[in-house]
């Protein structure tokens, strides 16, 4: 009989419910491989040269952030068919992630549009906090989430 | 002497302006990769089971599709200060991105807000097409690039 689905459907969700994630840690050696890689500019690359920036200092791309936060996304808020964004309508990033920040995700449902499609879009907000509460990245999604009705007729 | 500044200051942009980028190849095994790390879901981890997805097959998280277009943008936009983005208003993945798709970026400035300070905020569309032309993600930022100024006074 297996084991039983805890993967959340459009059913099961409502606005106003929040899922908050697991902490990650990240460092200067993970900042600077994600900047090779995608953003190569000095301050995310090396911590001498990163001084004199705008930044002060060695920072993550933004969008090694918003990658984490995907990451912390899949692992705390269990959709069923998995997390499918259709779109990204604001994503902000306030406060620079520095090399042993600690990172977590709080999530919230903001509102469902159900339809009566096999799929709903569900409106999510995430913000990305440090080791001292403080917001550094908020990002408003749509996401695709199926309906159980689709899955176990009857 | 040195080079040339080559870099572009606020001074030397305009709403209109636009920049191409190189074409960069995605492989299955970059795709994976990307995912393993950042965004651990079946339709971008595994052929054989991206089969059972919406998808139909694999395909490229959009956060992996979004860093691509900050390397192509890094590349074809030497704005001086580099790119610093402070905001993304809006965020689109339009088609999927499948492994061996060709990617390049074509962005165009939207407005620019001079003001008065030692920075303005210039406004950017950037498409990222496929090998087929095909746009496959839209995003809008706002960045911060500096003035000339500030830099070589007098």
């Amino acid at each position: 009989m297996g084991e039983p689905d805890k993967r959340l459907y459009l059913e099961d969700l409502a606005a106003g419910q929040t899922f908050r994630s697991v902490s990650q840690p990240i460092t200067a050696e993970e900042i600077k491989r994600f900047a090779r890689q995608f953003d190569p500019q000095p301050f995310h690359l090396e911590e001498q040269e990163a001084r004199q920036t705008f930044f002060q200092g060695l920072v993550a791309s933004g969008w090694h952030t918003a990658a984490l936060a995907m990451r912390l996304l899949v692992q705390s808020a269990p959709f069923a068919g998995g997390i499918v964004g259709t779109a990204i309508e604001e994503l902000r990033w306030l406060k620079p992630v520095r090399p042993d920040d600690v990172l977590r995700l709080e999530t919230g449902i903001l509102d469902i549009q159900a339809g009566k499609r096999s799929r709903g879009i569900v409106r999510i907000k995430c913000t990305t906090l440090n080791q001292r509460g403080e917001p550094v990245q908020v990002l408003t999604a749509a996401l695709l989430v199926s309906r159980r009705s689709e899955h176990s007729p009857g």
